[in-house]
């Protein structure tokens, strides 16, 4: 997605240990005319799917699914990341290791909003090492539901949660995958853009 | 609005503690045909104001901030509740004691995305004692900006946190407040329904 592309080359800084900051636009400060296109973008790469629900991970995944399932008139469930006593014990749980956080930490999805005959399309703002999207396919598994595929802003293609997930047979769509990133240069090397 | 205190004596349930569910639209799952409505309500009673800034706190206030901020076409903020190795150290902090958790942490904000020159609209889903709204109000405070008003989904008339924000002469809308519930009969009254 080449607005997509031009923003995160734009506003995006890269920083040391291959961290990509675009907090400016995508998960501290959010661009939600932005987020509109990117909901079409999706719809557009999903328009041959049946899709009756958007599963997400709080906290900056909600904002950008929100806008995505407008797009296509479902609402949008997304896992929490520590019981609170609002949830009801009757919920689907998975483990997830935060590569942000350093940590692992329970997900859980209430069992009243997913289960058999759901048709579930997964969105997050960033892939990297596949732990958040592992957890959330794990939880549509647990809950019966069909995982219809994954709708991901950025992927960090240089590391493994993309083959992950691929390999997994899951359908993956990427509107931005970086290759690679320099530090010191400043330059972001796209997938397709390589040559 | 109507439709929205519709669909919680439609959808809502009263629990013990004075707790009100909606998670099945609000706060878990997420309706956001219906945060499409929320969005165009709160444009209608801010139209006088001129607003290029909405602020949220996560989590559940994201979703519904983000669908309320096409209908102003400004970008949003939402304050984080522990600090990230991806925030920046120069940010505005402020403690918030949580009702659900029972905890108090703290909220941050990167200085980058708020400051003097900025009309910042606050968007949260509940307001209970008011401890959040306080602690976004104190980041607005203390990063210059201006503070426009709070806009609220459902405020729980019967507890404090409404008569300390308007008390501090914020501007408040909240497009449901509940005055009482009753978990027996599962009644809701709503503020200006009593007659």
């Amino acid at each position: 997605m080449q607005l997509l592309k031009d923003r995160i080359r734009k506003d995006g800084k890269i920083k040391a240990g291959n961290v990509l900051k675009v907090d400016s636009f995508l998960n501290h400060q959010m661009d939600t005319d932005l987020f509109v296109e990117i909901g079409k973008e999706f719809k557009r790469r999903f328009a041959d799917c049946e899709i009756n629900k958007i599963l997400t991970i709080e906290a900056s995944g909600i904002g950008i699914a929100c806008v995505v399932a407008q797009q296509f008139h479902v609402p949008v469930v997304f896992a929490k990341k520590t019981q609170t006593k609002n949830i009801a014990g009757d919920v689907y749980t998975s483990k997830v290791e935060s590569y942000t956080h350093g940590r692992v930490y329970d997900i859980i999805v209430s069992k009243e909003f997913l289960g058999k005959g759901d048709k579930v399309l997964l969105i997050d703002d960033f892939l990297a090492n596949g732990k958040a999207l592992e957890g959330l396919a794990a939880v549509v598994e647990e809950s019966g539901a069909e995982l219809v595929g994954a709708g991901i802003v950025i992927e960090k293609g240089f590391q493994v949660g993309g083959d992950i997930i691929r390999s997994k047979g899951i359908r993956l769509e990427s509107l931005a995958i970086v290759d690679s990133m320099d530090e010191e240069t400043g330059t972001i090397v796209f997938r397709g853009d390589e040559a």
